[in-house]
């Protein structure tokens, strides 16, 4: 009836078990995928000419398909990273914790550069929300690879240091990139916001 | 510590588990067929003839029927082919973020199609985008399928071939009436709204 | 590289499992149960008396906990019945869709109910909608049990018959409460209402 | 095909299995967290001062991240209680429902205060809402901890003692900060709402 002092307890298994991490960040995954459509609507008086009022809204399909593929490229670099794990701990939990408020909180940004990003005077607040938001995105998810892979602090044995070098090359360039991109929303707001998606259009080829 | 080089690391591991492309999926699709609803809005003055106002919505339900039935035929065409894997590879994986962006997306057309498909000289663009959008995940699914049993590239050895060409049978006709829908639609919207809804529920009547 | 004709083949598999079923079903119910009080929302002017505009919201509080407790109380109901399945199969398959439909557009009722239960006029049709649907809900699931029931057809051998018939007690008794409270709601909407929570609460007491 | 007596049934198991639990629940917590951030809209005019109407928007930042570390530490709660449990029962079913429909409905109160925080005379009102809110949460948490663990009425035999004690010191002091923040909030609405959002942080912070 008592705990054998050499193995874990049922409480520290919980605590320490990788599946607690993937179940809640998936769910939290596929619902941010999901509702950043609910974000966007017509104007109330779009009826008369319709054609001209859906293709109007072109910074709402931007911002979606920017926030879209930037979700599914953190999915997919939390799925490998997770892959790697042998266990977790309270810090990756609240690195976890941080990353998944964040990604919850990106339909907020993305409706704003949709709605803004052709009002003169506020497209570049809304832009550089948006390029500050995936930005703080990807050092999340570059450092929680960090915290886990630094001296393979949480890793399975197997994984060979090459695999290692690969992750990290994927994960830390895209810091750079989106620091220049918010440089050049700074300048022309659309077109740092161009760059967003092209940024995860090529992050979305570079990865396998 | 080092790698069998026979056999695929943790992190090869983790880019090939069918089940990575199958949580994610499942999530979307079920938020996909739930946040629909959102979507179906009385209009403020509604309550001095509530019973009018509730009919007057048919366009919006007729739109969230055909939805959500489409929905859940992707979904059952997605499981069984994931059923049928043995593993997945980069490009699945993007073939499959692209079906998720495409339904994720639909609670979008169906909106437009409930709202204006009695608006005169509105309905036929919403309807007709609508029906592209279906074309489109009828597309991407029919592709999916194609791309993994392609000289069973993807597929577990003990799929037989009479499956695969069912399985082919069931998903490719839906092109050629989708095509036809929409031609419909372009001539008579509303009939070409019906036409989308009888689609999918023969589907759903020759899918077992 | 041929299918054993003695087995099933993969997709076989696949198109029978009941795990099939209930991934999808749980995600819809979770979802349905959290989308709910995003229907909740104060009027414009509500800032300068809070209180009484909260308070105001009695009949949305009256739907939404209606609406919660019999979604928990369905989602209880799916899990015995998926619990005691040893396969499914198509017309299984297309009772769930149904059912998942059912759950899913119950939050249009539910906003319909909350807004206009205290409009003179409205207040009937939008309690009678309501009630309607959950008697919808509560006749497919009752159908669910009996078609998986009936002669055993999907059941697993070990369970034994007062089970089934304890299932059939607790699931149909509810059919003949809901049609009494229809009829309520004919003559005094509110009361009818009422009596729908008080179906609700009294169906979770009775289960175990 | 009769039942052993020695063993539970089909149906007893679906009814003790924690995974009936778990799944649910960690569905409800991940849409949970993720639709907060549904609630947070600028006012139409925003794009005249689009920094100034971001940032006039503290109160809804304030809120909503107060509720999602809040769920943040539900779920972990709920994942350490599930992690130690052997199996369920009737009670804790009701327990762990009442829980979910009191997080699934926090993004009411959640938008009341991030719309009101700022509002002379509403303020008051939303933001104690909002406390009780949080305090009917904990106190349910707390509760089902005391359910599950008094007399080990559902643990597994190997939790040992000490760890019960910590997870009950973990989950009670809680109800004292909360009770106390709520006073304070009485008098000082905007103080009682920061200190809402210290406990969560703490808490996270105690918690490993």
């Amino acid at each position: 009836m008592n705990a054998d002092p050499q193995r874990p307890s049922a409480l520290e298994r919980a605590r320490t078990r990788t599946a607690r991490l993937e179940g809640l960040s998936d769910g939290v995954f596929a619902i941010a995928l999901t509702v950043l459509v609910l974000e966007i609507a017509l104007p109330p008086a779009a009826g008369r000419h319709l054609l001209h009022a859906v293709l109007e809204l072109w910074g709402a399909y931007l911002a979606y398909l920017t926030s879209f593929l930037t979700i599914g490229l953190v999915w997919i670099a939390h799925h490998t990273i997770a892959g790697a794990l042998s266990r977790t701990d309270g810090a990756m939990m609240r690195i976890n914790l941080l990353l998944l408020m964040l990604v919850s909180f990106l339909p907020f940004p993305t409706k704003l550069m949709g709605d803004y990003i052709r009002t003169p005077g506020a497209e570049r607040v809304a832009v550089l929300f948006y390029g500050v938001w995936l930005l703080l995105i990807s050092i999340t998810i570059a450092g929680m690879w960090r915290y886990a892979a630094g001296g393979r602090r949480l890793l399975t044995p197997d994984v060979p240091q090459d695999e290692i070098d690969t992750l990290t090359r994927m994960l830390e360039p895209d810091l750079g990139f989106y620091a220049g991109a918010i440089l050049l929303a700074v300048i022309v707001p659309q077109a740092g916001a161009a760059l967003f998606l092209v940024i995860a259009v090529t992050a979305l080829i570079r990865r396998r």
